[in-house]
């Protein structure tokens, strides 16, 4: 499964082929998405979902993803030393996943390689990103429920994000609960969802101290409870059917994005350069010049 | 200059015909991107700089680009009521840009406002973001001279970007430097910038009380100094000439997303997507399969 996951990831043709060849085996797990500000306990809180899943007999894949700074290859990931407790557990696949090369990478990659896990049987598959940004949240929120996780006096740590964190949001987590702050913060996310208008699924807020292992389980039936909603009128199909048209939608671009970069690569390009340099030509004409070859 | 700025803003082909009358008067400001964590004075450093600017006896305008959350289209742009001591000023000209539509939409619109700035015959644009995430880092890096703003205790607000501030930071500021942690924050940019490896131009680190003046005359000459290193051997040519490639690329690839959205929209679309729901083709292959058509 590692090497199959180290395929995909890398992209490319056989990418593509062993997808392809994957693909008719997926479209059974249920994915699980885990979002919020680096050190909100997101990793502690994946350890004990696993062990709960683990509990209730059955398997589960986690995929912890980290993308980079958008200047440098260096990978931030956090611990992970604290899976360890699963590490001989046969029944619990890890998997890290850092972005490579563009902006799109992870978006496209993550529901790559869930499908490996997919595919391979696991009946649950938990997506942990380590961060609040937007490429983070973008991965967090493709999965079927997905969870935010805050701690008591959250404000400052997503100041820029709290109405983007409060749109993807199926459950909310109030994590380090004991904290000073804590029943001021579940105030406050109830009150945003309140003003943020009736919708057909209200995030519930479960407050936990995962550290000690206190809520997991209403975190768990509250996952329960989500799924069964989406299950009911379809509306677990209708969401997985609007991913899968925003992935195709993605391909596309991708492809049509390599379109670019070769037209950009080209002989005439220095030449064209230039031209825009000295101010013959604008630059949406230069594009236009491109597009047109 | 307003009105053009908004119709530049609003894309489409009058604001592509307006950017070309425009494109021939441009390339004479100097532009100065200020990035840094939310709460770190950024609105005050650039006042600062808009008065040290106006007592050099030059115009300046001031371009304030807030990105939003990813799924909502709320600005959460800060308090531009410190800029009003300029407000009466006509040698002073500031703009707020807040995103819409698509995420690259600011990093493609902003060189745009920068050219209306510059061909009004503004000798410089100063370029504000209102935080460190990756469309405003991006943004404000595409500057001639890039300041990042940091305070005492910074570590945990930018935890999951000081690589990638490092690598764009031009000049550091540590602002409200008289608070505690002060010093110790300028040893840890320094540390920072040793460890990065050796490179033509290694950021100064500036420490600044924007709210009395304390520093921004130093930050001023620091500027200076870094424009006439790139001023020698042709650097700034080049820089200009890389964002110009960058640029012309970027509206390769818009023109091209344009093309792909109507790809996806077409009349065969939603029976192909019902065939990979269905697990029949996967996503690679209805992607190569709307390519074709």
């Amino acid at each position: 499964m590692a090497r199959l996951l180290s395929l995909v990831e890398s992209g490319g043709p056989a990418a593509a082929e062993a997808l392809a060849l994957v693909f008719p085996y997926t479209g059974r797990a249920y994915t699980i998405g885990i979002t919020g500000p680096p050190g909100s306990g997101k990793s502690t809180l994946t350890d004990r979902l696993v062990g709960r899943i683990r509990r209730a007999g059955d398997e589960v894949g986690v995929l912890a993803v980290d993308p980079t700074s958008p200047f440098t290859g260096g990978a931030i990931l956090g611990d992970r030393i604290r899976m360890q407790d699963h590490s001989t557990d046969t029944g619990v696949f890890i998997r890290s996943m850092a972005t490579r090369g563009h902006l799109g990478g992870l978006a496209l990659a993550t529901p790559h390689a869930v499908r490996v896990l997919d595919a391979a049987g696991k009946p649950w598959v938990i997506i942990e990103t380590v961060g609040v940004g937007q490429v983070e949240v973008e991965v967090a929120a493709a999965a079927d429920t997905t969870i935010v996780v805050v701690n008591p006096g959250w404000g400052d740590a997503v100041q820029a994000n709290k109405a983007g964190l409060l749109e993807i949001a199926d459950v909310f987590v109030v994590n380090k609960a004991d904290r000073p702050g804590g029943d001021e913060t579940v105030r406050d996310l109830r009150q945003m969802i309140e003003w943020s208008g009736e919708r057909d699924w209200n995030p519930p807020i479960v407050e936990t101290v995962a550290t000690n292992g206190q809520g997991i389980d209403e975190v768990w039936d509250t996952i329960a409870a989500h799924r069964s909603h989406l299950e009911t009128d379809g509306r677990l199909a209708a969401r997985r059917a609007a991913r899968l048209r925003d992935e195709i939608r993605s391909l596309v671009v991708e492809r049509l994005g390599e379109r670019a970069a070769a037209l950009c690569a080209g002989p005439g390009f220095d030449e064209l350069l230039g031209r825009v340099e000295s101010r013959d030509v604008d630059p949406h004409a230069a594009a236009a010049t491109l597009l047109n070859q």
